[in-house]
């Protein structure tokens, strides 16, 4: 009963399905973020629900922890086996099984990407919108109820997934859902698994919503004298009922990284970058109705992407904002943040965390999707310098809890894993009592993703 | 540790809060379709969550059932105290709490009913779209993870509900969720809580969605040959992605009925109830697309309702379709069913509930949110003729079997309750395990709505 000999039985097993190169321990060791280095004992590489069956089923024989991995793009930690075990990476389960244009679904397994799903439908005239940057695999999109800048139109993983597949800690095989679009039917286990971290069960397959591609879509940028003006502004355009497919806030020292790392030529104020979807006329009300508002809040430097080409230019530079913002922090690592207010709130949350940063001595770029109250300050930190990091967790914790205090939450779209969890009990209060039960009742031995997502039991 | 003991203990804190008397006890044990009445022990009426803690908690300590009761409109036999105990009442827990324009959201005990909310805010410009028929309470909506005619466009509960505050088995207050529009914080308790149906705790109070009113409406109706060319327009329709507010399937039996009921002089063929919602020249716009849909399938005999009170009338017939069924069955009792599948899966699905009805000798009216996939077969049934009982629940059986079969649900809204449970095993398999195994984790004692969703561990 130890990780030794659960690696030795999947090996037994799975053959060279089981990796325990230098290479592969080292590269599942590793994050984007501040975290540290933690390579796993071992890397699975299931091509199916059944290796995956097997796979959980012999670790949960030998209490061997086991840490599922997508991408590697999670920036809380998720997918860091920092109790050892196995990494079970689902780069050979990257399958599109089923579309289905008439019914607006797919099947998926999870290690298909976001990028690799809409290149296989493009020709079916329907898209998956959700897109939080990184080309996350629709697994980890899924475990950590990720979202991203189409979510104030298309909503998040939590409102696009119709049913999952998935394995639990027994090495059990469930179905959650259906393809019926509603249901009423028991309790609601797919959307207790989405945004579960893989701590409940490790999502194997899933059926998604797909959207019928806009007949017109354009994009445009704009800025604003102060970061209250361009809140203001989103505030407004919400409350008017604008359907924005994106409406992104980028403050001036964000900007001044895009101009640092893509040379973008920006004037050094805040932003707002802007889609609208439609049909052709609506494209056009939209985009009226919006600018009208924008005017009363000052907006000026209007400029339109209106070809494809230009578009993608412009949303790439945007996804590009961890990398502008190490740029800018000389190539300092990024401390990426993440909280999600009311949006009346909005303007509150962002101007306390620009002061907290500029009294704190931090470099920090703020970058939102701020039609859901959403931000980001990503804070470029040397782990080396213990001082600056003690900086960035007072910030972090700090910006916690003006969430917290303004009605909002500890995170918008990046989850919990390692980093967020000492403001769980803020957050959650006695609510972490009946987590805790459902995560004791669905994985006694602790083996899925264990040190994720829940703090220890002493830690109030 | 008895039932009696409870309510002594109950009567001596909560004093008039708690009652015994005949007409309180037999108003609790009935029902509107065909289960048998079944009167609690006592009736409670809380006014406060502090009030459901101590229920809680007494009822807890003496090992007593408890139901949560709100419109006792549910379908399933939810509101049933059918192992004895407590009923407990949100009759007295009807305040609007909160209202935030800016945010579109507000906050409401469980007790307010959808009416009295939307008439609350009624000048706000802003509305709670969801609308199952009867003028639910918002709690009990939320345990059935109710929807009905507007869910297509603004979806469900589950849609619709952004934090809940609920009182757990052992009387502990949770909140889960913010107002915040979206997060990745935990465990998805809120949506676990939706759908539950007062099993796995009971919901006091709820932060809800709003929308803003469409600032132009408009109802139509409009007939078709046969029932399969109504279908294949509302799936062409969703598939062309036009945003119907409402669209409501009536096979020529529930016309009838109406003819019956509502003196509704209608021709007794499939007909489309619709609506439109948005600016007047996206109305326009909607309703010249579906009409050109609607030609291809041969729709006829078109009428508009522009005006408030056409368009009230309108739907107050179409919501009278329980009684309407049993007008038509002559005052028999109405066994509601309700399935919901893959839209592409529709006219399959509702041809063959029409097929087994009539091969039975059942009286049967269709009615359906058919832009969800979702619909309802309201069979005439007299509880004391064993036969036609065993009929019917053929009919069910089978109706449910299509539905799984065809890739859907035996439930889209009306949920499991008393009726359901014989389904859950064939359609969850495997999932159920985790169910029970939650249910066990967060209400030990099973004192919180005993007997309903989750099926005996010794019936398959």
């Amino acid at each position: 009963m130890s990780i030794k000999s659960a690696i030795d039985a999947l090996t037994a097993q799975l053959g060279d399905k089981i990796s325990t190169s230098q290479a592969d321990l080292t590269l599942h060791g590793q994050n984007e973020t501040y975290f540290p280095n933690t390579p796993p004992d071992a890397v699975a590489y299931p091509a199916s629900t059944e290796d995956v069956c097997t796979i959980v089923k012999t670790c949960a024989d030998h209490s061997c922890p086991i840490t599922p991995v997508g991408a590697a793009s999670s920036l809380e930690g998720q997918h860091l086996a920092t109790a050892g075990g196995v990494s079970l990476d689902f780069r050979d389960m990257n399958q599109v099984l089923e579309v289905s244009p008439e019914d607006l679904n797919c099947v998926v397994q999870a290690g298909v990407t976001r990028k690799g799903l809409n290149q296989y439908i493009r020709n079916t005239g329907l898209f998956f919108p959700v897109d939080p940057g990184a080309d996350a695999s629709m697994g980890g999109m899924a475990a950590t109820r990720a979202s991203g800048t189409t979510a104030v139109r298309y909503g998040t993983m939590r409102e696009n997934i119709l049913a999952l597949e998935a394995v639990l800690a027994d090495g059990t095989v469930i179905r959650t859902g259906s393809a019926a679009r509603k249901a009423s039917n028991g309790y609601d286990l797919t959307h207790l698994l989405i945004g579960s971290e893989g701590t409940l069960g490790i999502i194997t397959k899933l059926t998604l919503k797909l959207h019928g591609l806009p007949e017109a879509t354009t994009a445009a940028t704009c800025r604003f004298e102060t970061v209250d003006d361009a809140v203001n502004c989103v505030i407004a355009t919400i409350q008017c009922g604008i359907p924005m497919a994106r409406i992104e806030l980028l403050d001036h020292m964000m900007v001044r990284g895009f101009n640092k790392y893509s040379d973008a030529g920006l004037p050094e104020v805040p932003h707002l970058f802007l889609e609208f979807h439609g049909s052709p006329a609506a494209v056009e009300d939209q985009r009226t109705a919006f600018s009208e508002i924008a005017h009363e809040y000052g907006a000026s430097g209007w400029k339109t992407a209106d070809t494809t080409e230009d578009r993608t230019a412009l949303w790439a530079m945007r996804h590009d904002a961890h990398y502008a913002s190490a740029a800018l922090g000389n190539g300092k690592h990024i401390w990426p943040t993440d909280v999600c207010v009311p949006i009346s709130k909005l303007a509150e949350a962002v101007g306390q965390a620009q002061r907290d940063a500029e009294k704190l001595g931090l470099t920090a770029t703020i970058v939102g999707h701020v039609g859901d109250g959403n931000f980001h300050a990503g804070l470029s930190v040397d782990p080396n310098d213990p001082a600056e990091m003690k900086r960035a967790e007072q910030f972090t914790g700090d910006l916690c809890k003006t969430a917290l205090r303004l009605g909002g939450t500890v995170s918008g779209e990046h989850g919990i894993g390692l980093g967020k969890q000492r403001y769980m009990q803020a957050e959650h209060g006695d609510a972490l009592t009946p987590m805790r039960a459902i995560k004791a009742a669905l994985d006694p031995k602790n083996i899925l993703n264990p040190d994720k997502m829940l703090p220890p039991t002493n830690e109030k």
